[in-house]
């Protein structure tokens, strides 16, 4: 009997965010496998805290690189491809003995996850089942009680590490905006929304749905200092019914 | 004491989808509403069947207009702005009696959801909070098993009602994209995707997550008949590690 790989979106932190599909396969799961920074649980896995088998095996990925090297250095491509093949082929050891896989993943697998780097190598070979999860901005716009599109407006979804002059271009012609992978990224992201003319309309979340979540208009917010886990809402909807 | 409000994220279809937090809230309900074609029970309600108390109240909300008229047209506005009003009448009626009321919302209430409309008009007078949901989109790219977006790709979301001289520029100028509200305009969004040079990467998903759904790469549809629960997914990724 071959083993199942199952992606599991673990949604943006709260754990009630989890779907009742997702509690179930972690239950039946013979072993739980999360990628995170070396020497980290990350968030996804502290998510999950408490909800799979005593008996089931933890298989951590750690990456090789996180933010140390940019993304557009050849190393940093190097480096992440080499643990990609090698996450997938420890996945893929447990596959091979009928092992069920449940691979965590923050918030939705297939929505800038790195599930997808398992899936596209393990999926053609292993029965393999994709479990979608809450998404960060979902959780965030939820949160902060802020709708953000409705009828025909377009929602542009932009990575905060988007060249400034590209960013403002996109912000500028997108009715409502969300900006991931805010961090460092904080300041561009602040002059490219005041060159778009959306700076007031933005709203800063960090952690959004975790116990320590934080959120602002981004205009009061006084420093460019942001975490990993924060993103920028910029809503549509200006002339509601 | 005052009523709550809470709008119940339903996700795509499957009952599996729910969070752990919307089943709670779902058995807390004291009124349990949802937006509906006249007439018709609608999906949202369809998914969580058997899933609040047999004593909660259910208060339908039936639009007086859905695709009869265009949403350009003056009428329809008019017509719907006076429903909105209606509705969270009808819903504040139980608030004010202290009720907690569960408003059902196919996918995300915050993300092209009707409500959104009562949210704007309730919560700044009672307790509201909202409950995020599985979006169509992730439902339908997990089933599909596709990644859409990694790394620096933006997504741009896009209602199908768009003209398509607008569609086929977004759909050029984004590395990936879905788009929504496909039903009857599901001709001028294959012209649009050909326009683009895109036609041969878009996939179809018509009622994802449900009993009935079907999923075809969009070139190899036959016809342009879809229903109103379906989209269009244009997965990015091109150069992936
Ligand atoms: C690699 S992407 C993963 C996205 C995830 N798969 C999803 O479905 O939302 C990581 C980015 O998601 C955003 N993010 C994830 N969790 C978040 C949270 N709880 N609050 C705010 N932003 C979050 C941040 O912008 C972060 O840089
Ligand atoms: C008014 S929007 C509501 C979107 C919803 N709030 C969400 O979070 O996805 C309705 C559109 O969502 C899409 N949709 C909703 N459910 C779907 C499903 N199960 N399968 C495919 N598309 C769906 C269709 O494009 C439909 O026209």
């Amino acid at each position: 009997m071959s083993g199942r790989l199952i992606g599991v979106g673990t949604g943006p932190g709260d754990p009630g965010l989890l779907t009742v599909k997702a509690v179930r396969a972690l239950g039946d799961a013979d072993v739980v496998a999360w990628f995170a920074k070396a020497g980290r649980r990350g968030n996804a896995r502290a998510t999950v805290e408490g909800l799979f088998r005593a008996d089931a095996v933890e298989l951590p990925l750690p990456y090789p690189v996180t933010t140390e090297i940019p993304v557009a250095d050849p190393r940093y491509g190097a480096a992440i491809t080499g643990f990609f093949v090698e996450a997938a082929a420890a996945v893929e050891a447990h596959l091979a003995e009928g092992r069920t896989v449940a691979v965590l993943s923050e918030g939705d697998p297939l929505f800038y996850g790195s599930y997808m780097h398992l899936h596209v190598r393990l999926a053609p070979r292993y029965p393999a089942e994709v479990i979608p999860g809450i998404t960060a901005m979902s959780g965030c716009w939820s949160q902060a009680g802020l709708p953000l599109v409705q009828g025909d407006d377009v929602l542009s979804v932009l990575p905060g590490t988007l060249p400034e002059a590209e960013l403002t271009r996109r912000l500028i012609d997108s009715p409502a905006s969300v900006i991931m992978k805010v961090g460092r990224n904080l300041a561009t992201i602040r002059r490219a929304l005041a060159g778009a003319g959306k700076l007031g309309r933005a709203v800063y979340v960090e952690r959004g749905t975790m116990e320590q979540s934080q959120m602002t208009p981004l205009a009061a917010k006084p420093d460019d200092v942001a975490p990993y886990f924060s993103l920028v809402l910029v809503p549509g909807w200006e002339d509601r019914p």
